[in-house]
């Protein structure tokens, strides 16, 4: 799906105002229905807040069905593939839809134990998550009051639509929805940055094979042309990246024993704020290393 | 086997010394015999030397036969059961008796390379070696030329001797057959040591799972009250240190994110000088490491 | 003087032209005079090679008199105020017009040894170095052979012309005669940039006070708003960065010892490329620091 | 004066005992004298505990006149050189017997608002402090109340009496009263310890010069040979280590910019506890740093 600018938004009529939006919330047209009259709309921010806002003006039973129009994570409906276009995709970007044998019967649990407390679909923010921490967010919300299950979904639900806002509408505000990940390998034998060093990430898991997101090499700079991770939010959860220390050290002549004393470098860390700066550099000789969260 | 003094070695009568040292040479009385009348040895060196000259000095096909008087690695000796009480713990303690359906065909075909090339069987001072490491070498070593693996094989076999002389008897002096590595945790969060840090070692292996060779906590001046390896060559090899700093963060009430930045910090690294001290520290806040080969 | 663009350059008359760039070369407008028929000149770079090849392709008398145009060190022209105004500016750059009762007979005593040896002035592209450095080079090349000399005084008056008419002409390209001195701040402590620590940058000299040359405050990124030196070339010395610790821990209450372990943190380094980047970073907790030569 | 050794003084009779005790407390032979017949005294500890309780059970004019029997420092007493062979060393350690022309009057001006406010001198255990530290202490002292200052005057004579009974008597136990400062050099860049390091150590003043404490050079364990500051309790105040690094860089062949991006590294820290251990070690590239408070 192509995006298309606020302003043709804003031009739009109303047949095209609600194809270009009514989607943006599951299963309810009426939300971008209640804004049309509100526009023409200076940012993409007030338009987000505009709909948020009739999402909160919306009766009470209104605003259940809206949460009930989600599907469950990992569910029937993805199972029968009767999802919409986009609960497809964000479930699929936090590997939702390649559970192994092993995570099925965990989320049908979850599914089941929550819909019985709670009366409605577990609602979250796919894309912030990695599948361990949707299973441990899914855990916690289990132990939660009703009240406070009702607003976390709705503060879910306004999370999903602003990444939906952000994919579809070209504005010259941004939506403040995206993370980066960065890394930087500094030569501290030489004084200078590590060029074509080769660097891995991996998403961990709890129960599952660490899963390879990105796979680089440092340009003249030490640096990557591209973050690791960037453009989208990043998913909460415990990663690794590992750098190609020796192959790197080798290639420019500098001493090293045999087994080389450092080799693949593994550092392991958490992503904790889907929408920060983290800058996890490789300061680096053959025989020291240091790293550290930058921004 | 209990350790005898050198004054004792020293002291007692040919049969008393054969008993004690017949068998530091595999099957290889001779080279005790030998050096019997050069009685008494003032160091465990000297007659460490004697031996090696004993050898040195022996007639060709002599030399021969000792060194054909070893079993193969993971061999069919080790199978039948037959081989010498030294060689069955030698072997045991990189491994080699717990080989995995994969690993066995590799020695074999290896074993049968090696005869074939050399009509004699692979001789490595084991002890000094991780599994991986023993391949590598014996990978390698099967490229040399029959000279150059005539005085590999002698060399690993003085080597073998000393570890044994080492274990058997005891004397002022000390043959420089140990190596040493040891780490500390500093909590420059803090500015002081960390104590109570989990910390674990495991063996890597190219094709196999890691091996936990080592697992303390820090007492409190941040080191372990035993050398993770001591009193014993290091084995050459890849290795892993894992550091469980998040509890050790968490218990001191030091603020960390959600999850943690830092968990579970691991530590890559190879020994390779068997005999070496190394010192491998981490120096650590919750949001930044670093290490080194310190001594 | 207010920069002129290249294209006024090229659009003007001879008088014009010479007025803008007669002055480029000290006392030697013959290099201007024949480049004028070459306009247009497309980048600034292509009219800084025509004039150097305009030097290259004088004659040798005519080349020594452009050298022994240029003014001493220090020398009689500076006290008697009949330098040009670019000289007099760049002498000012390192301090020449400053010195101390101590350098006056330092600077006396080598311009008359090289002029002694050489028969023309030492000639320096002085906003390349320090003092300390001038005088580093000044006893350095008093070693050199006439025709070093020759060839290092021309490589001088290219370096000097550069840099007029960096100063004097805009245009698309650059040339390549800045480098940029900048630091950062990131307080490991808390796993975030160091926001309002003060810094100050001194010139180190062997004989002299440290000279004060910047003075700032990092910002919410922990890096300071403009570079420590930029927009020039990096004066080849010694220098010293004072980083304010102590008062912005206190300032983010954590815990210090009384006194504070780490109050002003001087971090002392050279820089030898003028045309470099020099990024030299503070990682720093109340009770540990690190720093290198990034870029 | 030699150590006499704790046996001698128990074996004592009362002429002996008082000869050997009766200058631990300043002009006060009585409190020796209380302790004679508590006689035989197990630890050093045992005697220190007994002659403290000695003071605590005296009479409060008595208590007083102990106080008021001390000099002041760089007082009349000193400049008449009529102060006990103790006291005149004491404040020499501190350099209170060299003070500049400035700090006379401070020191004057000090003593005699102390005197005026409390009718008695100021009384502190100079060996744990610099003339920095001694000058700090003063003016917040003369904040107290009299009660305040009372305890902490007694406080610094049994801190004065167990340094005097540490150096006068050999036992087998040891007074709490020794500190330690230590450091390492470790080459990051080769991965080995950095030998020969010249090495410097400097105590720090608002007001003076730097003095030098120390000087030494790192031997192959990239160790000092003696503590830099041990045996003794570590002054309070602000030091400065200086590391020559470039000539070590430069005699091991490691490539260095010229001028070296790192000549002497200078490490500024304040010692805070006396009886402490402090560990400050550098592990350093050609271009890069680091360093912590150790232990």
């Amino acid at each position: 799906m192509t995006a298309v600018s606020l302003a043709t938004i804003n031009a739009a009529d109303e047949t095209g105002f609600m194809a270009a939006l009514g989607d943006i919330y599951e299963h309810a047209p009426w939300v971008a229905q209640a804004t049309f009259a509100q526009r023409p709309f200076t940012t993409l921010s007030a338009l987000h807040e505009a709909m948020t806002r009739a999402v909160r003006a919306a009766p009470p039973n209104q605003r259940l069905a809206l949460i009930n129009g989600h599907p469950d994570l990992a569910g029937k409906a993805a199972r029968a593939g009767t999802m919409t276009h986009d609960s497809k995709a964000e479930q699929a970007s936090a590997g939702l839809d390649q559970l192994s044998e092993a995570e099925f019967p965990q989320f049908h649990r979850l599914n089941n134990a929550y819909r019985q407390k709670f009366a409605m679909p577990f609602i979250i923010c796919v894309r912030r998550h990695s599948k361990d921490s949707i299973l441990r967010q899914f855990e916690h919300r289990l132990q939660n009051a009703m009240a406070t299950e009702l607003e976390a979904a709705l503060t879910e639900i306004f999370r999903i639509a602003a990444l939906r806002l952000d994919q579809r509408i070209e504005a010259a505000d941004k939506l403040k929805v995206h993370g980066r990940l960065s890394t930087h390998v500094l030569d501290t034998h030489r004084g200078q940055p590590a060029q074509g060093v080769a660097i891995e990430l991996l998403e961990l898991s709890q129960d599952a094979e660490p899963r390879l997101t990105a796979s680089t090499v440092t340009n003249r700079d030490g640096r990557t042309d591209e973050p690791l991770i960037g453009g989208r939010p990043l998913p909460i959860g415990r990663y690794e990246l590992r750098f190609h220390i020796a192959d790197y050290f080798a290639r420019v002549d500098a001493r090293q024993s045999d087994p080389p004393f450092l080799d693949i470098v593994p550092v392991q860390f958490a992503l904790a704020e889907p929408e920060g700066h983290y800058h996890v550099p490789l300061l680096v000789t053959p025989w020291s290393y240091s790293t550290y969260r930058g921004s």
